[in-house]
């Protein structure tokens, strides 16, 4: 009863993949072992020439999502590395101003490289957007795929932090702690 | 008459230099061409080795002052070039926050180089720490210098955006649009 109690506990999972051109969000709800997407989508910020209303647009944007959905965690993409020092700190004030939304409502915050991301939705560190998405739809059964590829990327962030806490995929696992910890969490496993 | 409630109109400007290792804040009162230091000081970050926690610090403590000091403006050191990608977006991330800050309450933000502020405030665009220190000290009139020199950083920035502002500086007027701009707004200092 108890470990029932345990997996059918429901969790929102807010997922960002803020950038200086487009954000990326999706909210997924899980529901024991059931993942259903509750919203994802992009807001457009190319045609904001101004840097610090680019800035204000994702604070706010974040927060609104916080507020309706009011998730329980929010998971962020966050590219590690880029091309130049300009570029990375236009893109570390665009993640700034995301975390701070979430610093701001206590809502914890867990970072996942792209290439994590990757991995740990379709198995493939090097995946294209396409079959990111598509195995996305695949999980959340979406009907019609979303008009930009940009929008599946904030969701994959969400699955991916999903997938870190549960044994549902060999990436979560090998990230908590790989074999042993799995081993310890899951002794009914154990082909004895 | 207009002219004296233009002169004595009253301005409180915050100035912040986000920083992963140490943020340092100063907020100036301006009355008239009275300049008065309401505050001055750093936190310490260093010790904080869990990176969304400092950024919390920056983001509450930006608040904080907000809420505290009500300014009418925020002046930021945001330096714009750096050694390395990594450090890059980590100082972006913890300008992020500071910026978000600000952003939620409505407060307008002013950017400015280090280079800039030293200029600013020195008239040399090298001046050493001290040498801003002391010349912040004289204009400020404050008796005893802070113990950490990073504490001047952040009301440097906030004279630097004052000066901007007013003519009291020529480096103000060279940057607000040269000497075309300050004949325009200044006919009465035109030698006939």
């Amino acid at each position: 009863m108890a470990k029932n109690e345990i997996t059918s506990a429901e969790k929102i999972i807010l997922g960002i993949d803020p950038g200086t051109n487009v954000m990326g969000y999706g909210v997924l709800h899980i529901k024991g072992t059931e993942l259903k997407l509750e919203t994802a989508g992009i807001i457009h910020l190319e045609k904001i020439d101004n840097h610090p209303l680019k800035l204000k647009h994702i604070f706010e944007k974040t927060l609104r999502l916080i507020e309706s959905y009011l998730p329980d965690e929010m998971a962020i993409e966050a590219p590690f590395f880029g091309k130049n020092v300009q570029s990375m700190l236009k893109l570390g004030r665009a993640q700034g101003v995301a975390l701070a939304a979430a610093l701001f409502k206590n809502i914890p915050v867990f970072e996942y490289s792209p290439k994590k991301i990757k991995q740990s939705v379709t198995g493939n560190g090097s995946a294209t957007k396409e079959q990111v998405a598509a195995m996305l739809q695949q999980l959340l059964h979406f009907e019609e795929m979303p008009k930009y590829l940009d929008a599946t990327d904030g969701l994959a962030a969400a699955l991916c932090h999903h997938f870190q806490n549960t044994n549902g995929s060999k990436t979560a696992v090998a990230k908590k702690g790989g074999w042993k910890s799995f081993i310890d969490d899951n002794p009914d496993k154990i082909i004895s």
